[in-house]
């Protein structure tokens, strides 16, 4: 742990926040011991870690790509040209990483030198005005874990988007925590909504006290690949002032922030930027503008290094990370060493201004494939902005098929709006011109017409071989009762669709996307009409 | 996961033993779709992983000892030259091991081949009569964590040992769940003590149901140093079927067994064993003699291995490891990459028996270093059979300085059990003959006479430059009530304390021994009448 304290502001009194069971933590007595153990000339009988002198591995060796390696002009050959090589021993200091110390037992904060880089990190690019501290964790599915052990007391609720990730939440249901949604458009979640919802919080008929956690994936969030935007950012962390809530800020996908799209034949190559240009390019994170300390951000190498490293890192108040030290210790301890090694070596090897340069390249890479995505549809679909389409509203697009054949009139089939980052495009399918999914209403048995069709449909296209992953995964959990469109008050005629575009290839998209169109033609075509 | 289902006993139905959080674990959904992707001709706009070829590492290379490296009859040059070098490459498949899967995200339960790994380590080790599936975990603390998320309600008793591993208790104390202590003797805890605390097990009076779970570090004891005897586990594990309990064996160090103790002059040089020989040599684990499924095993490389790897595995009845990976999708997920990698390639270098020979070498090293420390108990102290000693009981040792100047009466200083495993001596410290623990006795004020007199010794220990760790870390939490010495109920007049010898040198172990010697000579010794 180590905080960036000099020069500010100090984080107001969050304290009660920490719920009963974390509150009743105790450091672990075998770290008291640990300051002793430091002092010239003592000799410890004390301590309990295995010989290293007998391990096993005396050297790792990593290749690694440069920094610019994903340079989209650089050829497969240029890519391996570049390769250089990690090379970490056992108390070797040429380069002042004696690997012993990752193989042997941390004291649960993570090591110091991989704490420091975090900080050093988290000043680069978040610059956070209130005092904070940097704790390792091992991945973000992890941390979010920690956190609803800091802060969650069973049965209450969470505020959470409209769509949000399935496992943040397959976590907390069997302690009995719900969520509460708020509503977003193409800018968020929105800040009117949130407040509405906490200014009217119902404790007797919730059961349950007023939210005190919201939880959100604020660049390009999964599923909706909506980024929350700058204004709206500082609207939400004014509500959440305004009514004492902490915000975990679960933000994998921060560097991946993506240009406007614009269509294949008018599209630029990407120009390089400088490490400023490129950085200043990036919408701030809440964590940029948490004057208070009421920002957990959780930071991941997952989507930027890869997601087997299981290493990442809290940025928190420390009267947070404190607690989630204690927790840490007893849960985890530190992430896995190798890891650590892993990335402390590839920051020294590339720099910092080198990550951030692998970085811009990264990003770049993520851009053409959303790119291929949306050519894609607008390839085999007409794609019309949803102000002028069949079933106008103010923001996003329409993706429609010709209808009667001979006519001009379009037939919307989804409604989308255009990522400006992460790995997905979220896909609203409109219900209301299928025949089929008449049917299916109209069937008294039916308790939840929108899923059964979204279903049929998601069958049908695993049958033609494309695969998109069911809106419903994203359903914010309400309890029990409140699983159907109906009864979660969703739009009716409607339900939803995930594309990813992280890892199919141009061919693959465009392929997927040409199969979808065939299915969608029987259901929305016009000889749909017969079926 | 992967199962011993050939020729096994069905487990008995144990599911009433999970949890009411851990019943409600529903699977991901994400999960699901896992099985349609990989479909044949499929096109996946499903998945959200990050794409395998924007990852920067290309190419893994680690330098290994030899298994027989730590022989003791070679030289560090020796070691050195029987260094190997573990490649693992992207799509590489010389060895059959692509990196690229390691870098990538798991599925929660470990990648299949360290699964089929861990499997086959467990039919050659433990052979368990019933059937039973490997899960992977990141080390035992996080296992345990797991099984507490698992088996244990809050407020609940937990039954362990009269002295137990303090962070296994850190984790449990905040939920309410207390500790019931069994008393133990050198065969491990008391089959009778277990059988009685049950059988009286008063709901109403201890305002808890009675335990379901037991928690033993059942070979080389952290603290105790004590293994659980063949005949004492066959004892143990019958009031468990009787009373229905479940049997955490967490066993970090199971290949860290050691023949008895003989002094230096007599002592012969291990003898090379063969595999058959070494792992019959051993005691059989709870889990080699589970015929109903009722022990749930963690297994860990940390200290066979080495610690940072975070690596580890569950070997446990199929309906609990259905639960736990549920519990890993959530909390943690795959353990580290590198971690799989490194550990897969390393037996794939060296070979199952390999591994094998391995462990007998580094049982051979601790088993020295054991030997250093009780070699310097009986250099700077009289070291008696506790039958003949001044405070005569039936078992163990009693270490004690000579009385009054030329009298041939000895005074006892500690009673230990030789360990004949793991990393400790756990030595209790007799008090009664110390004119200063009198005096704090007779203090009205002392509250816990015992404490504060053992936390002078330690500190006046400290002072002289050597360590040990305070017995009171490892007293069994039983509420905030019972923690004094009279409160616990435990004997009086003693203190403990635990001595390791796994980490400082065989110099460094005489001189701390000696160092202890002149301290205990201030308090027990003749001129320490005038304190």
């Amino acid at each position: 742990m180590a905080g960036g304290k000099h020069g500010k502001l100090q984080p107001v009194d969050l304290s009660h926040h920490i719920n009963a069971k974390s509150k009743a933590r105790h450091p672990s007595p075998l770290k008291d011991i640990i300051r002793f153990m430091g002092q010239e000339g003592m000799i410890s009988l004390a301590g309990g870690l295995p010989h290293p002198s007998l391990f096993p591995l005396e050297r790792a060796k990593f290749d690694v790509l440069s920094p610019s390696a994903l340079n989209s002009s650089h050829t497969e050959g240029g890519r391996a040209a570049g390769l250089s090589t990690l090379d970490l021993g056992r108390g070797d200091s040429s380069n002042g990483l004696d690997l012993t110390r990752f193989l042997q037992y941390g004291s649960g904060c993570g090591d110091r030198e991989v704490i420091e880089l975090a900080t050093e990190l988290t000043e680069r690019v978040h610059s956070p005005p209130a005092a904070y501290e940097c704790l390792l964790h091992p991945g973000n599915t992890n941390a979010w874990s920690k956190v609803v052990g800091l802060l969650c007391e069973d049965n209450d609720y969470v505020v959470v988007d409209e769509f949000t990730y399935p496992s943040a939440q397959a976590l907390w249901i069997p302690v009995g925590i719900r969520a509460a949604p708020v509503q977003a458009d193409a800018d968020g979640l929105s800040a009117t909504g949130l407040r509405d919802l906490l200014e009217n919080w119902d404790e007797s008929g919730r059961g349950a006290r007023r939210p005190r956690v919201i939880y959100l994936v604020s660049v390009g969030s999964n599923p909706t690949g909506i980024s929350i935007s700058n204004r709206r950012r500082k609207d939400i962390y004014d509500v959440c002032v305004q009514f004492d809530l902490i915000i975990v800020e679960d933000d994998p996908y921060y560097f991946l922030q993506y240009p406007p799209y614009t269509p294949a034949p008018d599209r630029a190559a990407p120009q390089t930027q400088t490490t400023t240009e490129f950085l200043s390019a990036l919408t701030p994170s809440f964590t940029s503008i948490d004057s208070q300390g009421r920002v957990i951000r959780l930071e991941s190498f997952s989507k930027t290094v890869f997601p087997g490293l299981r290493l990442g890192y809290f940025i928190a108040n420390p009267v947070f990370t404190e607690r989630l030290l204690r927790a840490t210790e007893v849960e985890t301890q530190d992430p896995a060493g190798l890891s650590q090694a892993f990335v402390l070596a590839l920051f020294q090897q590339w720099g910092m201004d080198g990550y951030f340069t692998w970085l811009q390249n990264l990003q770049c890479q993520y851009r053409q494939r959303r790119d291929w995505l949306l050519d894609a549809f607008h390839e085999h679909f007409a794609v019309v902005p949803a102000s002028e389409s069949p079933v106008p509203s103010s923001q996003g697009l329409v993706v429609c098929i010709p209808g009667k054949a001979g006519g001009t009139a379009l037939r919307p089939v989804f409604r989308f709006v255009e990522p400006g980052a992460g790995m997905f495009v979220w896909s609203t399918f409109l219900f209301e011109d299928v025949r089929r999914f008449q049917q299916i209403k109209q069937s008294a048995s039916q308790e939840d017409p929108e899923q059964a069709f979204a279903q049929e449909l998601w069958m049908a296209m695993a049958d033609d071989l494309v695969l998109l992953t069911p809106g419903s995964y994203y359903h914010p959990w309400q309890g029990a009762d409140m699983v159907t469109t109906k009864a979660r008050g969703a739009a009716p005629d409607s339900a939803h669709f995930r594309f990813s575009f992280a890892s199919p290839t141009e061919e693959q998209i465009h392929e997927g996307v040409r199969r979808m169109r065939k299915v969608i033609e029987r259901y929305w075509g016009a000889e749909a009409a017969d079926f």
